[in-house]
């Protein structure tokens, strides 16, 4: 791409103007409307019967004065409740719900007790280490929860209007500013967990107070630099450590090795290393600084050309919780935490605002069809934090270094920061679908909905309908109110061999794909029809050689859900299975599994187990039984009890 | 077998009465004697230069007075000087050394010196918590460390005739009587850490005093009993840990868990695991005791079929140094500590001792040929602690579940167990060739060598002449010093698909093994010759389909040496290596690799990592190139710089 991409970037539609209408995804819109976030909101007061407690709001009674206790929970609890409150900002944006809007509405007057006249607002230290503010910045979260705080006031003002929660976020921020940045007598840190840097350039888009977006930067700046601030600050608390052992964990783990505009390689916890690289890019498309944004588009390829699960999920080791190196991609040991995914979605949907490439949207699909909406059980109500994607129940028991992996979704977590992101990603789903600049309106994802977007000075009603991905036709219905040429882009996934696009019934030949999306540059007029044909036939797909884990072997995908083999439908011992890769892949419509689920069926073999004898080594030709071996959608696995699951099998010949 | 196992154990010849002379083992011998003994007599008294110091002679030196200081090293430090006096013992039984003969009559001079009046002898205790003895059996090792000076005692007494080390660990072990056992006043637990067990049977073989079989006995009967005597001990001292996180450790890892006659599974920490299960078999030998045998045998057998790599090694967890559950072998997670190995051995000896059986031996030539030589560099001075099966340099350095596998073997360890073990296991190696009773020879290795064997009132001298495993033939001349009838037990191992007997040149029609020995019975003249003849071809060996590690791969081996792939040989990416397991296997010497080597070769396929691009999933049918795979023998491995290795390889087809 050859011009300036910072001239026009993308705008996203508000949630409350794009209608879902999926037979996909329509259920986890309702899901998270009407059972994610009610269940949520009884986790975080803990009305729930559960083993693990929140005591997130309770911390926020007590910091407030309302009620007396201690503090409880991790350093940065209150950013579930944060988390949540944007997530439900989102479902009020679009559902008016008089009795969600109360709630709301309390914890916001809630949250603006606790907060201190300067602005400072942190339950943590305002309970339990009251004069210590802003003395750990490297372990202590303080920036990162006000990071989430600050979302939650920009959405909270979008969705309702109502200025209470933004009001006290700018605070917070005019705070923070006050207190960081170069000049003297201020600190010249950042935080340990990104999360500020994009938290502050939502704030500046919707107060377009310039100082937020110049804070940003400077925290994006100064991280990495020389003197070592976290090196610095640790001295001046006498080296006490908030949790052991941090420190051994290094610069890495922080993104903090050098100074980020030096930096190629995605490094350390996985979802810092998202939540970093998206405040990049926005500030990058800000302050249109193209160094940043390559760097951010070098970080980007790293990750999906070397680090990322073909789920979608990223993290390759517990310890950490972090990338580790490339082609590193074990199934079993993976961490893949449901968040570093969602950051991940965070990331590419930035990047593609500045320079729209399908390969953005080829990475959200991913995430969003795998690792997301996986780590969430069919009733809303249990998560995964690490998605593996592959599970031998007796390891998961028995061996330490898989102690991370649990075979079945946990009703919460002490630290669950994967459930409320999972709910404001699915809340704020609409968002994704399109984009648009304006002279350009961009289809993103194959999402059945309807939305009005302006572009050249009119108003376009698009109508999408689509059975993606399980079927391979998008029709998509324009009605601008008045004929008006501009560009149409549709999205061709990646791993699309061949499509086709019809305009009112008539196959239109496409030159040349502009980014890998179809430009369709022409005077529309109402009632125009625009249907995309994208082949998502199941196939099998292998990994690149340098994949130590999957040689051998094929996973089994339709467009981007990715699908695996559950012990529930062929027996134990899924290491024993092999796959004809010459079989047909039998696409079915099963109801009745896990109320309606496509599965795909494909020839293979089975390893004999009974030939071989006591012994554990031997000369030994094993013998194989033909089976048919079933897949269902990775998204769909651990539904139905505690069982083995594998998303790649063994190939049975090249 | 019917006869009643404990009517006639076996014995095994003294040291001093087997001469080996090996094409194989003689180089071993030799670097025993002249370089690892006197090796880590230096690293012992801190006179080498590396970054791990010992500080092992000088706790002694401290303890006895003789100089100030700190303790330093961990609480079982004491056992390094104990396991180096007892394999320099076995040197100076063989090979008599006034110089080495010095070194340790100081040492032992200085043990005394270190000993307290009543008995106790523990330099941790003595200098750092004098007033602890005894209060932590579960964390610190005091009877472990016991234990080894008691079998260091024996074996100077043995080798020298000399009394002083052997009367310091008699009164040792009557210290050790007078504290424990069931009657009043005593303590009645049991070590942390097993040993002492089998030490006190080693005593009570050289003293014939049957307090110490009785105290052996007694702290195998109370292991695992309830009241557990570890959480006593522990509710006693007021709940302090010696080592951070131990108690977590749970039951399991000390073979605690339950009373040893009602265990069934080998569990926990594998080295502990194997030292208790020697001490059980020596104390069923001694005190008859079938119940405790068969617990023994069953152990053993779980032990052997479910839970060994095909090296022998075991323990396949770095956390708690332990195996897991059946079947689990991952190979490059492997923790497979050498020392484990060597118990191993020990315990395979003593079943065998009771009743014999090659399957015991072919554990011991596995353990042997494989993990214990491989451990050590090819100058003696360098060692594994940990003996993976597989090596990805950049994992092994990149990744934290992989921390405790070393691409390298280290001069020394802050936990210096396996050195020494190794060292003393090579030294008495001659006593593990034959073993007779008063009318059997049993020839259990094929190691050139000879020896005087006494059976039916007859002194026979033994000559055997072998280049096993590398060449088929073992040559045996028997000379009695007159005519006697005796049976001779010629071993025929466990992968053995065919072998001949040759006597006098002719070949003998063997009609059924005993317990797998050959079984010949005549009156034996003098000059008489026997001739084995086991053809030890390279295989490619499979593993029971339930290893999940290794589905789909083959691994190369001759007779019981296990060979391995190295990236010397076959450059970088063993993981895209695929064996023809049609492919004739080509035996090789090669001269010019460390000094001499037999290597195998092997036609395969190396899958193209050049035409998948840069993706990391897609549709994609690989292309094979044949090339050769050379294979080295695992015990070589790594003497060649860092470097990938692998065992297990993929075969090309089934």
């Amino acid at each position: 791409m050859t011009k300036n991409p910072f001239t026009n970037s993308l705008k996203s539609p508000e949630i409350k103007d794009v209608i879902i209408k999926d037979p996909f995804w329509g259920r986890y819109i309702d899901l998270v409307r009407d059972v994610v976030v009610p269940y949520q909101w009884e986790i975080l007061n803990d009305l729930v019967d559960i083993p693990v407690k929140s005591h997130a709001i309770k911390n926020f009674k007590i910091a407030a004065g309302l009620e007396d206790g201690e503090f409880e929970g991790f350093v940065f609890q209150d950013s579930d409740v944060a988390k949540w409150l944007e997530a439900a900002s989102y479902v009020l944006e679009k559902y008016p719900d008089p009795d969600l809007e109360k709630k709301v509405d309390e914890v916001i007057q809630l949250i603006g007790k606790a907060q201190w006249e300067d602005g400072y607002l942190n339950t943590y230290f305002t309970i339990k280490e009251k004069g210590k503010r802003w003395t750990n910045l490297e372990e202590c979260h303080e920036l990162y929860t006000a990071g989430h705080m600050i979302e939650a006031g920009v959405a909270h003002f979008k969705a309702t209007g109502k200025t209470k929660l933004l009001d006290i976020v700018c605070k917070l921020a005019d705070h923070i500013y006050s207190v960081f940045g170069k000049e003297e007598g201020k600190i010249r840190g950042y935080d340990g967990h990104p999360e500020i840097e994009l938290a502050l350039v939502k704030l500046y888009e919707v107060t377009n107070n310039s100082k937020y977006l110049e804070l940003a930067k400077f925290f994006i700046d100064e991280r990495g630099q020389e003197p070592y601030y976290f090196d610095i600050e640790w001295e001046k608390r006498g080296k006490k450590e908030h949790w052991k052992g941090f420190k051994g964990l290094g610069r890495e783990y922080l993104q903090a090795h050098k100074p980020v505009r030096e930096q190629r390689e995605a490094v350390g916890h996985a979802v810092r290393a998202v939540y970093l690289y998206s405040g990049m890019a926005d500030v990058a498309a800000y302050t249109q600084d193209k160094e940043l944004f390559d760097v951010c588009k070098t970080l980007f390829d790293n990750i999906v050309k070397r680090k990322m699960y073909i789920t979608g999920a990223i993290g390759s080791s517990a310890h950490g919780e972090a990338f580790t190196f490339e082609y590193d991609l074990p199934n079993d040991a993976a961490y893949a935490e449901t968040c570093a995914s969602v950051g991940l979605i965070f990331f590419a949907h930035r990047l593609n605002k500045i320079e729209p490439h399908a390969k953005y949207y080829d990475v959200v699909e991913r995430a969003l069809y795998n690792t997301v909406i996986g780590s969430m059980s069919q009733d809303g109500k249990k998560y995964f934090y690490v998605n593996p994607l592959e599970v031998y129940p007796k390891e998961v028991e028995k061996r330490f270094d898989r102690h991370h992996v649990k075979p079945e979704r946990q009703p919460w977590f002490g630290c669950a920061c994967c459930p409320p992101n999972v709910a404001r990603l699915l809340a704020s789903l609409g968002r994704y679908i399109y984009s648009y600049t304006n002279d350009e309106i961009y289809v993103n994802l194959f999402i059945g909905s309807s939305s009005h977007v302006e572009v050249c000075g009119t108003k376009v009603l698009l109508q999408q309908v689509s059975s993606y991905p399980f079927e391979d036709m998008v029709k998509i219905d324009l009605k601008p109110s008045k004929e008006a040429r501009f560009k149409l882009y549709l999205r061709v996934p990646g791993w699309c061999e061949n499509y086709e696009v019809y305009i009112n019934g008539e196959e239109e030949q496409i030159q040349k794909l502009e980014n890998s999306y179809v430009c369709i540059d022409r005077l529309w007029k109402e009632n125009d029809q625009v249907i995309l044909k994208i082949p998502t036939e199941v196939k099998m797909v292998s990994s690149h050689p340098q994949v130590r884990s999957n040689v051998g072997k094929v996973a089994v995908v339709k467009g981007p859900v990715v699908f695996c083999a559950e012990e529930a439908d062929n027996g134990k011992n899924l290491h024993l299975l092999f796959v004809d890769v010459n079989s047909k892949c039998k696409l079915e419509f099963n109801s009745n599994i896990l109320g309606g689920l496509y599965t795909v069926e494909v020839d293979g073999f089975r390893m004999a187990e009974d030939d071989f004898g006591q012994e554990l080594y031997k000369r030994h030709r094993p013998k194989f039984v033909p089976v048919k071996i079933k897949f269902i959608p990775y998204y769909a696995w651990a539904n139905r009890g505690v069982g083995e699951m594998k998303v790649w099998l063994w190939q049975w010949s090249f």
